[in-house]
């Protein structure tokens, strides 16, 4: 069983083990369609201008399309075709592309790398990367905003799905996560403070990716309601693996440097609770995001299945 | 008669010199109402965060609200209730006021001064600057998929309104118009690239703000050709008096340094055409875009009136 990932979960079934396995190709054959479908987004028109360019660098790079996946497990696991919610899973990776190329300007973070690769304000320059940002986050919105089934039921869905992202995306989401991130670097704060950070910074993106695949299933508010306490469990595990990572992970595997968050006296999960607290806070979130999702039938398996693989990931 | 403005036009009967008249009041009124439907948007909720006070601070920063008040006067010219438009209008500020605060940052134009005061960047930090752009992009998003009318009819205008406002903000129209902007600065451009930088820079939110008030409308065909004809005019108009007023306006009545777009090496109309065929060329545009609205009845008066304000204005 060379192909078997490690588990993750000591206490899990071997049916777990084999879940794991396919939920590698699932997650393989959506990145590719994922991928596929964004560069069509991406090529239609002026393809040598230099912020299509740098739009189809920073889109390119290497992302693992969690957000976008779970949009689609989510459709899944209402029983909606999951292709019908494959625009709108592209256009929430373009949302989360701009937050990071943004992120990454010297008036932020200052990053000079991401996934292994340049940022773009290193690859182009500043003014390329803020209009590339710019670009991605209002593509997202024309793409969002383009059906072609125009009955009435359809046309309510896209223009609820608008609202849920654009809120997400907003002041009262994304943005003002960023805002909390950038005040607190350098000052301590309480584990409280952190995950109300993080919820906004990234955990309301993947709950607005949850619910999208889930409008699109015509989920009911049962349905909707777990779904959203899922996505708010494993958004906030994804940060606290991503802090515990960046202490203890693999430069080469992560694409990035580690030992970053500290020296730039960053607030972290493991910095706040220790490591070993972090580890098992981690594993507490996943357990309660997979118990959310007992009223579904095993078309929410991809979705149980990415709750592991994200406790589970090296990078 | 000490109210009457100066009459821009000689050939123009004493009745447009009652409509300029009038048209001070309706630009004042819309004005009002407009800066009162934004702040309701922007106050209902987290009030002290520091990326809404900025969002606030360039938003009331005394902008003339050309493009939401032409999203009103289409719906006028279209018999539509013109209020059912100001929530679409406002989010148009929104784009606007977003475009001005990112091409104002220290990497696109470097601009410490718009209209009169300091720039989002010099009087917060530009880290909060670009946040605040990202943030009023976004929010004109929120509130373009808000709708409490759910009929078919409503949604589909709705939608199509994100779309035509999505494709104008653009890469393929703002954002592309920025970018040639920032790579024309210092390279001597002809008067047919100066055209398409400026259609697209300014340009497509004009014809965009008028189309989506035709929208509201239920505008024909005829119609809808009509205005965009109307308002690719009157934008081109709108830059070229811009260009003439940074050479020979009132630094005063401006609210910002004249004589700037020559000392930093930008392409300007009067620079690639000469002050005089400059000045020709505006009243020839505005003429044109008038011809353009003959076959709408008196209710088009204030998009009449309008494109006269914007070859007449000092500031």
């Amino acid at each position: 069983m060379t192909r078997c990932l490690k588990n993750p979960f000591p206490l899990t079934s071997p049916k777990t083990i084999d879940t794991m396995i396919d939920l590698k190709v699932y997650l393989l054959t959506y990145q590719e369609t994922i991928n596929n479908k964004i560069l069509e987004f991406l090529t239609a028109d002026d393809n040598s201008s230099r912020v299509v360019q740098a739009m189809r660098y920073s889109i390119s790079a290497g992302g693992k399309r969690i957000r976008p996946i779970l949009a689609l497990a989510a459709a899944e696991a209402t029983h909606a075709p999951v292709l019908n919610v494959l625009p709108a899973a592209c256009a929430i990776e373009m949302i989360h592309t701009y937050s990071l190329i943004h992120d990454d300007l010297p008036a932020m973070d200052d990053d000079t790398l991401r996934r292994g690769k340049p940022t773009s304000h290193i690859q182009y320059d500043e003014a390329t990367a803020i209009l590339a940002g710019d670009a991605l986050l209002t593509l997202a919105f024309e793409i969002l905003s383009t059906t072609e089934n125009h009955s009435r039921e359809s046309l309510s869905k896209h223009l609820k799905v608008i609202h849920v992202l654009a809120r997400a995306a907003g002041y009262q989401g994304m943005i003002q996560g960023q805002m909390q991130d950038i005040h607190a670097e350098g000052n301590k704060i309480d584990l409280d403070a952190l995950k109300t950070m993080h919820s906004l910074k990234t955990g309301v993106l993947i709950e607005a990716a949850v619910v999208v695949g889930a409008l699109f299933g015509n989920a009911g508010q049962k349905q909707m309601q777990a779904l959203r306490s899922y996505a708010r469990q494993i958004g906030l595990a994804f940060q606290v693996v991503d802090d515990i990572l960046n202490v203890s992970g693999d430069p080469g595997k992560l694409g990035k440097a580690v030992g970053t968050d500290m020296d730039r006296g960053k607030n972290t999960f493991p910095g706040v609770m220790g490591m070993a607290k972090a580890k098992a806070y981690a594993e507490n979130l996943v357990q309660t995001a997979l118990k959310a999702l007992e009223l579904f039938d095993n078309k929410a398996d991809p979705l149980r299945g990415i709750a592991r693989y994200i406790i589970d990931r090296r990078s």
